[in-house]
């Protein structure tokens, strides 16, 4: 009778606790994402929201993610560390922000005459590159995955015309990440600064010139309206990765399953954030066009330029002092020579064909 | 008394269930899904592998996944009757494969001159295309997801040289979907064929020439044993979308979270595979190179002789009968003027300048 009861109660209770909340609450994480974006800005803010919702219900509402803006929690330059002190739980930036962590995460996120968005993917998911990417961010307690990208850059809006890399010598030009190494090497003025503070720059000519994402975002800014040259081609960003990071306790404390909801998350969300940029980009340069804004080409000169001090910080990147930076820059090099090779008989081929004098339908 | 027994047993018995199972097996479904590939074939049969356990992992096991390759259950092109009708769940397969229930359905594979994968990925996602392959689909009892793309085409293995379109009249040549449209008006004798059987019919004698994929998965057929000459290029395929379709009854029946976790699971499939197969294909061509394959461009003139084909195709799709394929097509064509206007300032440009004369690391 003793052992009766003892049995009513528990399972009373077991019953008890499965009805009074859902099946699996027992197991339910609450994570906190720290974005390095404004709520809902345009792009990644954007994107932010959908990893948090896509992580939520990919793992069929075991972790349920909340998330916080810049500043919420933490300011945006503070993602990093914040998620690898365990302050939160998950953060979504770009590795083109962590450079004074390591040059070698630069990489991950963009490089002069380097990988396209679909390259980068590749690079990561077949060339290497995740493990690499792994093994870096383990030095500051995180499991990295990239989940979004802006495409191709502009080189940006300029105030004047230019033609040579002479007239670029001097000039005050907002850029970011290992670009900013590249321009300084031919002796542009590189300023730092966030996107939105290049307007009021622009404006009151504290910057000449400056470079953000492309169309969607820069009008989203307004900088037409205080610059009236846009070049295109940003070669010092042949595309722009977004990531996420989870606090490395936190990761290898999930089940698998769940490693797996969060790894499909982000692999989901890489391709639907790349084309929403690039859809949106060119919706909104037909508009630009449309108001007066002037567009032209990147001259082929500060292209060549541009490779060739590319080739020199590599060639500096390759014999760093941390042979994990050596080891990342030598996997990035391998890759992109793999698709240097490719390409040409490829998508860069099937691109260029479609600019050939034929008469498709309109 | 009674009210206390009836209590206990109605709670016993809810808890004896909810131990003897996991929680949530009640839930659980289980699908068929039927391939038209053969069981791991490399590209289309692992990335069927892939969609079947991506489902199972991301529903939490609600969904269990399980694959019968092309004649297990029904040969390959049955598949998307079998789906319909619901003798399977779901399939995977290539749109290619429909264009005898409607000519609109071969746009959501791949057009001449068309679409890249991220472009088509693109129109998709955010062009209007998802809503015109799900009213296209409903009409055959699916609901459709593009879960991957091999990326652009080679034209294929010719046994002579060609450089005009004098030298195609009359050439049989094995190809599929829109293109066999453009090349039949070109003078091509174009041959319906599996890819697997081109390798006999190259041989013989049967075939001058033919296309299948790129070089990953041509060379594990072995072409490169049979014809001589490899030409890239292949506008007639610029991309080639993988897809997969579920019964309409068996989606419509399923939870939201459910919907969610099939989705993602299409779409973040579909970079996976792209990046895999570029990657591959880099690396097989290498090794076709160095095994003595001889690679040649498309000539110029007859991709023009193409452009200008399938704009016949396409002014007769925008007038066909079926009001649904004139839409379908009026929406592919406003996505990829959008796109051909937007790309010589994006990843064509970037392409291009990765060709130019700089000394970049090696």
């Amino acid at each position: 009778m003793k052992r009766r009861a003892f049995l009513t109660t528990a399972t009373v209770g077991a019953a008890a606790a499965s009805l009074a909340t859902p099946a699996l609450s027992q197991d339910t994480r609450r994570w906190r994402l720290v974005s390095a974006w404004p709520r809902n800005l345009p792009g990644p803010g954007i994107a932010a929201q959908m990893l948090a919702d896509r992580i939520t219900t990919l793992s069929g509402g075991r972790i349920e993610v909340e998330l916080f803006a810049a500043g919420e929690i933490v300011p945006g330059p503070g993602v990093f560390d914040a998620v690898g002190e365990g302050t939160a739980d998950i953060y979504h930036a770009v590795p083109a922000y962590w450079g004074s962590k390591s040059k070698g995460i630069l990489l991950f996120g963009s490089q002069p005459l380097g990988l396209t968005a679909n390259e980068q993917h590749g690079w990561m998911l077949h060339g290497g590159g995740q493990e690499l990417y792994d093994e870096m961010y383990a030095r500051f307690n995180l499991k990295p995955f990239l989940c979004g990208n802006s495409g191709p850059q502009w080189a940006g809006w300029f105030r004047n015309e230019i033609t040579s890399v002479d007239d670029i010598r001097g000039l005050k030009y907002r850029t970011t990440g290992l670009n900013s190494e590249v321009m300084s090497k031919l002796g542009v003025a590189v300023e730092a600064m966030s996107g939105p503070a290049m307007f009021q720059a622009l404006q009151s000519g504290a910057l000449d010139a400056g470079e953000f994402i492309g169309p969607w975002s820069d009008s989203a800014l307004g900088l037409q309206q205080v610059a009236p040259y846009y070049y295109d081609n940003g070669v010092g960003e042949p595309s722009s990765a977004e990531e996420c990071a989870i606090n490395l306790e936190t990761w290898n404390a999930l089940e698998d399953d769940l490693k797996g909801a969060v790894q499909m998350a982000a692999e989901s969300l890489y391709n639907v954030v790349h084309t929403e940029y690039n859809t949106k980009h060119a919706l909104a340069l037909r508009e630009l066009v449309a108001s007066g804004t002037q567009v032209r080409q990147w001259p082929e000169e500060i292209i060549i330029a541009m490779g060739n001090a590319m080739g020199e910080v590599l060639e500096e990147m390759r014999n760093d002092s941390d042979e994990l930076v050596a080891r990342i820059t030598e996997s990035f090099i391998e890759y992109r020579e793999l698709m240097a090779e490719y390409q040409p008989h490829a998508e860069a081929a099937q691109l260029a064909s479609r600019s050939l004098d034929f008469t498709y339908a309109r």
